[in-house]
């Protein structure tokens, strides 16, 4: 197959070194004439341009740029693909990008491929990134029944573990494991931050935090623009985890306001049954 | 010097063989006869007995129940103790047990060694287990002058990095760093786990959570018995914590609502810059 790449990141690169390993032709668009250059020089790309014109002759064509660039870049791209060629994205959230993306391009499905390294760029890019790992598609009644085999071919081709799922129900899955625990940790961090009035506290408070605070705001002191990011184009299903967060925290604060000491060690002892289903310990 | 411990565990066995190493005598007292057997077979003491006459003869008795264990052990040795011996714990709240253990024995100066291991019990004992973690120690005004140069020196002895301040603000502190984060990351695994209505997105959350809710919900999946403890014992400072920390989240919720996701990024980013200073790398 012939593919196409635009946003030659982490994930675009990494695609395009395991898909040209595949056999397939791969060919890549950035802004930067130097991404471009690097993406040729590791093999990430058979070839690749600034312009949108590379990707006329391509079947397949993955949008890998950040989240608040997808839309912009599929309408600069629409008017130069092949109207057989299917498109898909590699967007963390779905049903605010879908939409808009099906409506510039009707061959199109949403994809999120849930690798990463802390690292990220085409300097980043590496073989094997989604294997055994999450590869989410997320087809609509609309979408045109010949998309899925080809997308399904490709995630399989990558070792993915592929799961097909409504960008709706995909939403709300990642924001409660993954953009929940954003603002969770976040708000951990801002607590002793904004509101411990000693400043003698606060400075020991930092002195004696360890692993465990250090866990659990990992996250929340993560990259502000990519937290911004998922709230905004995930915010309804985000607002709907934390306000049943707000309600799991305002049951606590019952708990020991009433001294119910046997309630709040049941309630602890539930949260430690269910942790192995979510971290493959089950 | 003549050192008893009273619980013979993973802190009071650590102890014990530093500070046998340093050329104390140490002198154990556990309720099982067997961890007594070990306790002088790994060498964590010189002698060990269920019977807390083995104590009369210690300057310095360290006290290394469970929190819960710590006053009745107190008011059960105390007949047999020195009148000269200064007693200590290794509690890890201060103000609710501070009190009363100086009710018990007024040469009482409560003391946090903060260093740990994931395992438990006299087998998980080792060599410097305190070299350069925080050891706290929180006199009183009514703590008799005499008692901190003791102390004091026995914990620089075990290479601590030493902190002195009150219990009331200690409590506080580890309220911030040690206990809230508990309560924050147990509501998290809670939230799904209580609020998901539809079972295949709480499937799907499950099958797609990935490091950031592994290291975000680890510390609220952990021992229901000891999150029970601090909070049953910490439970003002904590009460403190959560209310501020509800606050945080409710402002989160806002700026949500409001969609002012130029305030959420700068949010985000005043927690980026805030952790450093709590994980060591500011």
């Amino acid at each position: 197959m012939r593919i196409g790449i635009v946003g030659l990141g982490l994930i675009g690169g990494s695609l395009g070194l395991d898909l040209r390993g595949l056999g397939h032709t791969v060919l890549g668009m950035s802004r930067k004439q130097e991404t471009c250059r690097i993406a040729e020089k590791i093999g990430a790309v058979d070839q690749a341009r600034p312009e949108p014109d590379i990707l006329a002759t391509c079947d397949l064509v993955f949008l890998c740029t950040p989240i608040g660039l997808l839309i912009p870049v599929a309408e600069a791209i629409q008017l130069h693909l092949n109207p057989a060629a299917i498109l898909t994205d590699v967007g963390s959230v779905k049903a605010s990008l879908v939409a808009p993306l099906s409506h510039i391009w009707p061959r199109f499905i949403g994809g999120h491929p849930m690798a990463g390294t802390a690292e990220s760029g085409i300097l980043a890019a590496q073989n094997n990134l989604f294997v055994n790992r999450p590869y989410v598609l997320t087809p609509t009644p609309e979408t045109d029944p010949e998309i899925m085999p080809v997308v399904t071919e490709v995630v399989k081709s990558l070792q993915s573990i592929l799961y097909v799922t409504s960008p709706a129900e995909h939403d709300q899955a990642v924001a409660w494991i993954s953009h929940l625990p954003v603002m969770v940790s976040a708000a951990l961090l801002g607590s002793p931050t904004n509101h411990e009035s000693q400043p003698e506290i606060l400075e020991l408070a930092q002195a004696l935090a360890s692993s465990g605070f250090r866990d659990t705001s990992r996250v929340g002191g993560g990259n502000p623009e990519l937290g911004r990011m998922m709230a905004e184009y995930n915010s309804i299903a985000l607002l709907t985890s934390l306000k049943h967060y707000q309600q799991e925290l305002t049951g606590l604060i019952e708990l020991l306001e009433t001294q119910n000491w046997s309630g709040l060690e049941a309630y602890l002892a539930q949260q430690a049954q269910a942790r192995p289903a979510f971290v493959g310990e089950a």
